[in-house]
């Protein structure tokens, strides 16, 4: 294992140590931590991989956007209680007039993808999606219910974003967020990077999880099969989405994300402690704003148990152990990236194999709550 | 096994006879579905039961009482949206002024029975549940939760088509459903089709599923007690309903209906893909209007998770490998009908012998996929 | 076994008995029931325990305070559609300004707790949690979903109560409920009382309960641990709470009450059907909208399956052989109080010793069937 750990983070390099004896052979990761701007953590390990290497983030990517909503609500310039159709107007198609952007964030709006899916080309520009999703009738009536946009959040909020300043989600978090702090989280991968950039590896599921994997059928035409687009035949598989040079060009915004550890955990430093002496991007009412639970119990896609903020995920429903007003999210190989106001702490894990069963790669609840209890104990 | 299928739909009466296999010797049932408008599958067999052999198809009922109410909307004569106390002025009592036909068809008004209960007499006549419920305090507060409204629905919905146009939902559909299209799907069983109705038997557990039965307390006074009249001593067993003159005389448009599966799966045919040349009774507005999930998840009265549209059940939910879209209702005994348009699949499904546990019996599961799977393979 | 049952209660006493022979040698507990305000049960038992001890009711304090709120709805004092701002302006900051008093008594608003959380002085003092909590961000959007707001309900509805009344709802459960009917259930137990007052005792988990609550890590920061102030050091156990003499001098209006079984039953018989030939508190249409479920589903605090009315517990959800419309609340210790009216029964029941696993304790359900089906025979 490479990197180092500030004095008092022992204890999550020894977390660490234990995930990757426990790994096969041929794993590959990254973590970092902040501490109130400060990286406290800086780790990483595996064939090839550095602290440098970009992999695609899958739904980290959500996290910045949510970021940029964020900074354009702070701005004044969106209004999270204003419908979608004032902003967009073709929106207000088969009954979703009234449906408001905070709704929108909430998972609650019900355009989770569209009846005939989605070609990768167009899976890949949030703006032929959002094209497409404008005259799409709502999967449930808007507010009765939530479920997981998986592939459309970006493209729906990015919509709103361009009708409202002219500019793209990509384009304002290159502007405001990444380049100001020299972020290796790229919504859009220029060529220049491409070296740097690793592919994600499919999943290697034990016998034991290859059964259950197969126990679940997967039903393309459910609500969970129209959300991850697996009713379109020509669609490329999910894991292998960022792989696809046209995907992590684009920068897709739910999901075209491209980062390093340092890039995810740089970025939510960023947001809500500041680093490298500068401040934070926003300010403390706006991250409680977006961090508050808008979306919780039963998700009618994903069909478990969620929590959303606005856009974020409601972390500390997921890792109890951290404080409320966490925020943050999680990619499909196993990514996870947060800040947690209240330990001062902003926390990136990545990995390139995808890992079983999808999601937040079990790993990241320990070597989570190895981070805040080491911030906690430093405070 | 009786009847005929299309070339394309073997399978189908495969199915069916894995099914007849695994029953008692004196299973009866019939199996119908259309695609597009052409009847492919018509199955039937069993002691005494013919393809026109007429019986209590329960909720199924529910299924034609939500087509009429579809048909009022189509034709702007009902809102879904508009007040059920500006159609019928009782119903604003007991704080339910705001409750909208929407919330009604959705099963969120919170009136699933009256606190006395109702005999025989009552529960087979629409009009004097209607009355019975105008001044029933709701057992939730409407729009908080949903649940079942198993025997009463129809009523409801009947005084808001009663007071509106002046007829009732028996004889709107008798002039605009069945007589048109000749359907043997009855809300109203004349005196001349008597000798052509088989009464339903009653559940025949094993030791196991009488176990089960009896380890699940039935409590009269709780919400699922009450919405199946189960606190009132007098009144009928569920089973035993249609096999009251009284009850299918009156095709009380909850759980009154009585068809063969012929008429199940025409009245569904004639609803989304039209039949024999006719049109479809409905626009694709209306159906995906009717169709939209508006309540999902836990079901505070059968206390298992559901989902439903206005009246029909989204049935999607129950069989994921339909399409989303796809609407229907299913009945204790263990009939189930419903149309797929995506696939332009009508279905229907009667058995004389209600079905353990209750509800749309387990084989529909297999015989619907076989039905889907074909009638996609023939597009 | 102490006390007596009227004729037909005999298999209340036998219920009892069994109870008693169940527990530990050291059990003390009290039972008492009225049907249609005469005492029909009046049982206790145990070293030291007499019919007239007190101990802390934890939340079956909830119930008082909830009959404080009714009487002034039903005296047209409180709407309970109203903004909890209107009448209490500060309580309008972050985002609370649309919370009705509906939705605070429903468990509705996230105002859960505060930040930084409360010492055992703020604990037992109404106003200083209520000044507390009028600035705090609520922990969900309010409204989305609910959650049992443990230690605070009663301050929140206590500052509305105030601010529009003048006074206290302890002062105006001493002057409407306490003393017209010589209750023992006091809000603020006087110095003069406390030769009766017995302290909880500490739950002794057997090895195996033990080991379940080892199991269950309990997190300070999660929903729970702030609803129920385990995120604050130095504050008090729950447990321990009602021993500390400024807990239960004040009357703290969500778990600071101290009763006998006697004054728990008494109250709600006082409430529901009237006792000693006065009439009933509450006419049958203010019971019945304060019973009316509100919430229910998952609360995001307890994680179970929870039913609420207005204040009170909608019991009949937890005791499904309960009549609808029934109401009351239990308390962390094992104490469970309520009416139904239904069948005129008003029941009250308490012991000394926690119980596992901690809330209404286990033995309720039996002893409270016993009752209402001996209630319901002697009609």
């Amino acid at each position: 294992m490479d990197g180092a750990v500030a004095a008092g983070f022992e204890s999550v390099r020894e977390e660490f140590a234990r995930v990757v004896a426990a790994e096969r052979d041929d794993y590959a990761g990254q973590l970092v931590a902040y501490v109130r701007g400060e990286r406290v953590v800086d780790l990483w390990t595996g064939p090839g991989f550095t602290a440098d290497t970009l992999t695609g983030v899958f739904s980290s990517t959500k996290g910045a956007m949510s970021l940029v909503v964020a900074l354009l609500v702070q701005d004044g310039v969106l209004d999270p209680d204003q419908r979608v159709s004032h902003y967009w107007p073709e929106f207000a198609a088969e009954g979703k007039q009234d449906v408001t952007l905070r709704e929108l964030l909430a998972h609650r709006a019900g355009v989770i993808g569209a009846d005939a899916g989605f070609s990768l080309e167009e899976l890949a520009d949030d703006r032929r999606i959002a094209a497409r999703l404008a005259g799409q009738r709502p999967y449930w009536r808007p507010g009765v219910a939530f479920g997981y946009h998986a592939w459309v959040i970006g493209a729906l909020t990015g919509e709103v974003v361009r009708r409202t300043t002219g500019r793209s989600i990509q384009e304002l978090f290159e502007e405001r967020v990444r380049a100001p702090y020299g972020l290796d989280f790229h919504l859009g991968l220029p060529d220049e990077l491409e070296p740097r950039f690793a592919t994600t590896l499919p999943m290697l599921p034990t016998p034991e999880q290859q059964a259950e994997i197969d126990a679940e059928v997967s039903e393309p035409e459910s609500l969970g099969g129209i959300a991850f687009n697996e009713h379109r035949a020509d669609a490329p598989e999910l894991w292998d989405f960022p792989n696809q040079r046209i995907a992590r060009a684009q920068g897709q915004a739910s999901a075209g994300g491209v980062a390093s550890a340092r890039g995810l955990a740089g970025m939510y430093a960023a947001a809500a402690t500041g680093m490298n002496g500068r401040p934070p991007l926003l300010d403390a009412g706006t991250m409680a704003a977006f961090a508050q639970i808008q979306s919780i119990g039963h998700d009618v896609v994903s069909r478990v148990h969620k929590a959303f903020g606005l856009g974020f995920s409601a972390v500390a429903e997921l890792y109890p152990f951290l404080g409320q007003g966490a925020f943050g999210h999680s990619g499909a190989a196993g990514s996870q990236a947060l800040a947690d106001p209240r330990s001062g702490l902003a926390y990136g894990y990545n990995r390139r194999r995808y890992a079983y069963p999808g999601g937040a790669a079990p790993e990241n609840e320990g070597l989570l709550r190895a981070c805040v209890t080491a911030a906690r104990a430093t405070r």
